[in-house]
């Protein structure tokens, strides 16, 4: 069979995109021709949402009716409710929010002529309807009161609201907002190259988005704050942090949030992020994570010429944010399902069926023996 | 960015497999290294299964062990039969499988090291619970008492049984054996490359599988037979074959199952499909849609060179089967579930994360502008 393999498909253009520009040697990262750095301190994850599905940054009326679009699909189904009740007992915080997504669809059709407008429909519902799935999740496992969206309250202070029953101040807001805009899209991605899969046979914006967050499950892809803040909680200390790095790497482990197999200068959202991580630590008065994580740099600088990605400062962030850890994935599918939406459009709009080929190495033309003379 | 966008990755080599051999200008097929004329003659499906998942076709005894393991796990806990009930009322076919098999899931861990035997064991659960669930739901749909499986039964038969309430004649457990060997496996289709790109981020088996599901939703992909079989209805008799074809070929339609991406010649699974499908035609006295198969192959031969596909003849053994036709997805992945699972398996075992690129085409260095100047 022709061609090599290439088991990671690395290097192989499987699309052209408006999306996002990764630049890795650079370290540069733009969705639609916008840097992150101006998105993630200056727009709202609304905003960006906007961004990605339509092609533009939208006006002052444009946001407000789209905002209001979100807020209106935020209430789950109560049967769906319900069942949510057993996916608490039983399962993790990313099964349960694969399960609902699942669970939420209802006869979907998949015509072989797409309806954008039905796609961009459904996607921007999952979109409003995730934060408040994964806030019911935690809520419902730790058998506490339900908390109904705040229809007053921005996408990223509502999902606080309803995970902690508590409106949140002003920097947390602000870092949750921003942690939901960094991790919006991020080109071809695993998760993302799983939604467009999916799409690729015109199978529904639902199927698509249950792929995305089966994908993003797997510990080689998203959400490492959790081990991350278990690091962070092993070295204790900055004045410890060069002989964890040297009992690391003598046993050629890993320091977890560390190194980007795109990113081979320093990651921009982590850049952004870094910046927030420490204006919340001084707001906290608990400088203890940010302190390790700069001493963290200069160490992993020196012996690796490696730099933090993206997970490592949100663990610092979701800490002062109180996050529960264990909902790391989850929190990482409320920001990563525009970008999902995005590609599902864009693949829908210009489709062909995604189907590789493989390089047989077994056996052929075996003789078959009947069962008895085995 | 480097090389040319192949949008359906076309000739992409994507892994090293010995599972299966698609020859598509010989028209052959063969599961690891078997032809599958013999296997879908010869062996029963879970025979399949066992070649699939363990490579190599089991003895006497390995088998009749392997069939009990299929045997004790058809059972669907009463929980997830509680939803179910909520999914036949909404929910189409393929989505409530798909959800049903996410609602399977319970805490399943997402290691770095992957546990293989923990793996296959859940390969082999949902396989043997793939035929209750799709039997359930039909049931639950139409308001039916719920059939619960029979351990005296094989896989095929049993599934007949739990839909009907029936159990089969001898030619139909034959028909469904066959129809679901020949369907178990097809390498890198779709929906096994979706199921592979989220074993790529070492994330779980029932995501993979839920996956899988999605995937093959889609009218490009998987169970036409509904399709063939309205085609075959509209057509009604052998004698207006010529002038439907003309018809359709004028106004540049789709004849339903003819032709396929890879094979150029007659579909080997076709093949031994249609055999039984006059067979099964000649018992059941009924040679009508059968006597259309024939004519409509001589025509399309003649006008187009092109061949039906597996999905042709399906159709005409589902119909004599008694199939519920909107049931063609949810059957095909009955049988596709093992092709996924030794996919699965070989993706785990040989791991790379799966993540292509894309060719950026949007705009760059866009200035940002503020809200209120927008």
């Amino acid at each position: 069979m022709a061609g090599e393999v290439n088991k990671g498909l690395e290097g192989v253009v499987v699309a052209d995109s408006t999306i996002c520009l990764i630049q890795g040697m650079k370290g540069k990262l733009s969705y639609r021709g916008y840097d992150i750095k101006d998105l993630a301190e200056k727009c709202c994850f609304e905003e960006v949402t906007y961004l990605l599905l339509y092609e533009k940054l939208p006006n002052a009326k444009e946001l407000a009716k789209f905002k209001q679009e979100l807020i209106k699909r935020r209430h789950i189904p109560d049967h769906v409710v319900e069942m949510m009740k057993t996916f608490a007992k039983k399962m993790n915080s990313t099964e349960a929010l694969r399960s609902t997504v699942s669970a939420l669809s209802d006869d979907e059709p998949d015509p072989r002529d797409v309806n954008i407008d039905h796609q961009l429909d459904v996607a921007i519902s999952l979109t409003a309807k995730f934060p408040t799935i994964v806030a019911h999740y935690y809520r419902l496992k730790h058998k506490m009161k339900l908390v109904k969206p705040n229809p007053k309250l921005g996408h990223a202070a509502n999902f606080l609201y309803m995970l902690t029953g508590n409106i949140p101040d002003e920097i947390s807001e602000r870092a949750m907002d921003m942690d939901f805009v960094l991790h919006a899209e991020h080109g071809f991605n695993a998760s993302t190259f799983g939604v467009r899969v999916t799409v690729s046979t015109l199978s529904d914006m639902y199927s698509a988005m249950t792929t995305g967050i089966g994908v993003l499950k797997g510990p080689l892809h998203g959400g490492a704050a959790q081990e991350v803040m278990q690091m962070l909680e092993e070295i204790g200390w900055a004045k410890n942090v060069e002989a964890y790095v040297k009992k690391i790497l003598a046993k050629h482990g890993r320091v977890m949030g560390y190194g980007h197999r795109i990113y081979k200068t320093y990651d921009p959202r982590a850049k952004v992020l870094k910046k927030m991580a420490k204006e919340f630590s001084k707001k906290k008065n608990n400088m203890r994570w940010f302190e390790i994580g700069e001493k963290l740099e200069e160490v992993m600088a020196r012996e690796k010429n490696l730099y933090p990605n993206v997970d490592f400062y949100s663990a610092i962030v979701y800490h002062h944010l109180g996050l529960p850890l264990d909902l790391d994935t989850p929190i990482f599918a409320i920001a990563r399902i525009t970008g999902w939406s995005a590609h599902a459009i864009a693949q829908y709009k210009d489709n062909r069926l995604i189907r590789p080929i493989e390089n047989y190495i077994g056996p052929t033309n075996l003789k078959f023996v009947p069962l008895e003379k085995r």
